[in-house]
Parts: structure tokens; sequence; C-alpha cells
């Protein structure tokens, strides 16, 4: 039972544009059309639990990308569009209750995604495991990964792989120090 | 003749705490008092190039660091103490005539130095390689690594490195497609 983090950043801790453009990682680079990790990574996911302002961006794209659950993290959102049925929900209330409500009805390893969720997450010290793909660019501006949270967390570095000979992709592990 | 980043940063893209505080970085388990790689890195530069800010930080430090002529970036500061003669000197003027000068100066590979001077070398375009040192910790909060700067810079990958099984350094090269 854990809650994860698999994102790609810029250099300077961007994972979109101000606008929430994410044009920038459909230019890395990938001949051999890898995946960087994606699948062995959500194949050992149960749900995925995201903000609403990235799944209206994921709306957005030509086709549903989620293998698993999605749930929704909104208290504004009234109900979903019908033919999201059985791939996406609602979810409502506090991280704690949240996590362990999913957690109950089966959910156990929990994909943790879009910066306000990381970071709201993070401020409960609720994440435990995080692969973050470092792109070898400065985008100067943006939504960051991380924001100002009231606490220091250590982590341990598990791993780190090239990816490409472009993409500096790293494990991190909660400390238990 | 290059402009080099040398730096250590958390997770969250800090170099120091919000009161300019490094003891985190003390915090990194060094059994093999490595020297992280920054031996081999100032054996290549000619120079130091530091804001007031990283250069008031360093006068607090037991003893001067610097195996190379360092020149502090301020319009401020009017002189020295006297104990910092051929060790330290304040440089003014903008960031271009200054590289120019110095490299004129004989000073050719410039270590930058400095989350303020580091970014305002960046929104020149200044910053030909950049070694950054990632420490498995959210600060959360403090002085950034990178701030806001109105351009995208790409970089190329050149060697990602894992030291002690805890930090990973990257060596990026400012990249000229």
């Amino acid at each position: 039972m854990a809650n994860y983090v698999f994102i790609a950043e810029s250099l300077d801790g961007f994972i979109a544009t101000a606008s929430g453009g994410i044009n920038w990682l459909n230019e890395i680079p990938n001949p051999d059309k890898s995946d960087f990790g994606y699948n062995k990574f959500i194949s050992n996911i149960d749900a995925i639990v995201m903000g609403r302002i990235s799944f209206e961006k994921v709306l957005t794209f030509d086709e549903w990308i989620y293998p698993k659950p999605v749930f929704v993290l909104s208290n504004t959102l009234e109900f979903l569009n019908e033919n999201l049925s059985g791939k996406a929900e609602i979810i409502k209330g506090d991280i704690r209750n949240i996590i362990s409500r999913l957690n109950q009805a089966g959910y156990k390893n929990l994909y943790i995604d879009g910066g306000k969720t990381i970071q709201s997450f993070l401020r409960e010290n609720l994440i435990d495991e995080m692969i973050i793909t470092r792109v070898p660019v400065l985008l100067g501006s943006g939504i960051t990964l991380f924001g100002n949270i009231d606490r220091k967390i250590n982590f341990d570095h598990i791993r780190t792989e090239v990816l490409n000979n472009h993409l500096v992709q790293s494990c991190y592990k909660k400390s238990i120090k």
C-alpha cells in the first residue's frame, strides 16, 4: 500500500508551461519509441488520483489513456460526462480520508498526479515513492512540480537511469530514518 | 572559454533555506570524504564570479575556501576587507561587459555561483555548462537555483553519476541545436 509519483519535469522544476502546455514533452527525442518506464510503473498501480486541472488537460487528449481507474480530486466538479463511466469518477473530501476509502475499496497502490495534488499529498507527508524524469531544458516559467511546503522531507535515492542519453530518471523512496 | 555552474540543489530546486542556510548540505552522508567532483571541476576554472549574497555567506566560513580568484558581482559594495587582497575583488557593470573584461584579462573559464547570479547569466543565455548535484531531500522552501527567465533554453545531457548511492550529479551543456 503506497502512494506513487511518476512525472517528468524540466531542469527548473516545471511540469507544464504557465498555460498548462506540455508540447515540450513531445520534443524529447525518442527514436526507439520508449515508454520511459511508464508501462512497468502503471502495471503496479491500482488507481490514479489526480486533480481537476490535470484531469481537464487529459480530457483534451485524442483518447482516454489510462488503463486503471481514475479518481478526480475535486470539491467543485459535480459529475463527469457519461462516456467516462467506468473510467473516471469524482472523489471529494480530505486527503487522508480519500486514501483510506480507496485503500479499503481495494485500491492499494495509488498513482498521484498533477502538481497541486502532489503538493497537497506532500504537505501531509503521504508520498511514499517518486519516479522523477528530468528533461534537459530550462522552461523559464510554468507550473511547478513542487511548491512551498512547510516541512522538510528526506528521501532515499533508490536508482537512477539515463534514458535515450537524454533523460535522467531517478527513483526516490521516503526515508524512514 | 566558457561559463560553468557547479551547484547542489534539493529535489524541489532550492540551494539554501530561506535565510540562506546550507546546513542541510552537511547532512549528506559522506563516509569516504568525497569531494563530489569539486576539485576536478575547480582545477579547470580560471576565476569565480559570484553575487554579493553568496559572497557574504562565504565570509561566514572559518576559512577562505577558493583556490582561484573570486570576482564579486556588486554594484553596491565599495571595497573589501584588506585581508581579501589577492583573493577577491569587486566587479561592476553589465554581465556581457564583465565577462568580456575577465576573458581579456586571461580568465577564460568562469565558475558562476549563487542563485541570482546564475539566473542573471541564464537570462542572457550565457551559461555553457552546468554540473548539478541533486540531494534527495525536499526542503519545502528556500532560495531557488533557477528563477523565472523569459526564455526556454535547451541543454544536452552529457553524463550522470550517482555519488555515494545518494546524490545524482548530472552534467549538461547548452544545446547548439
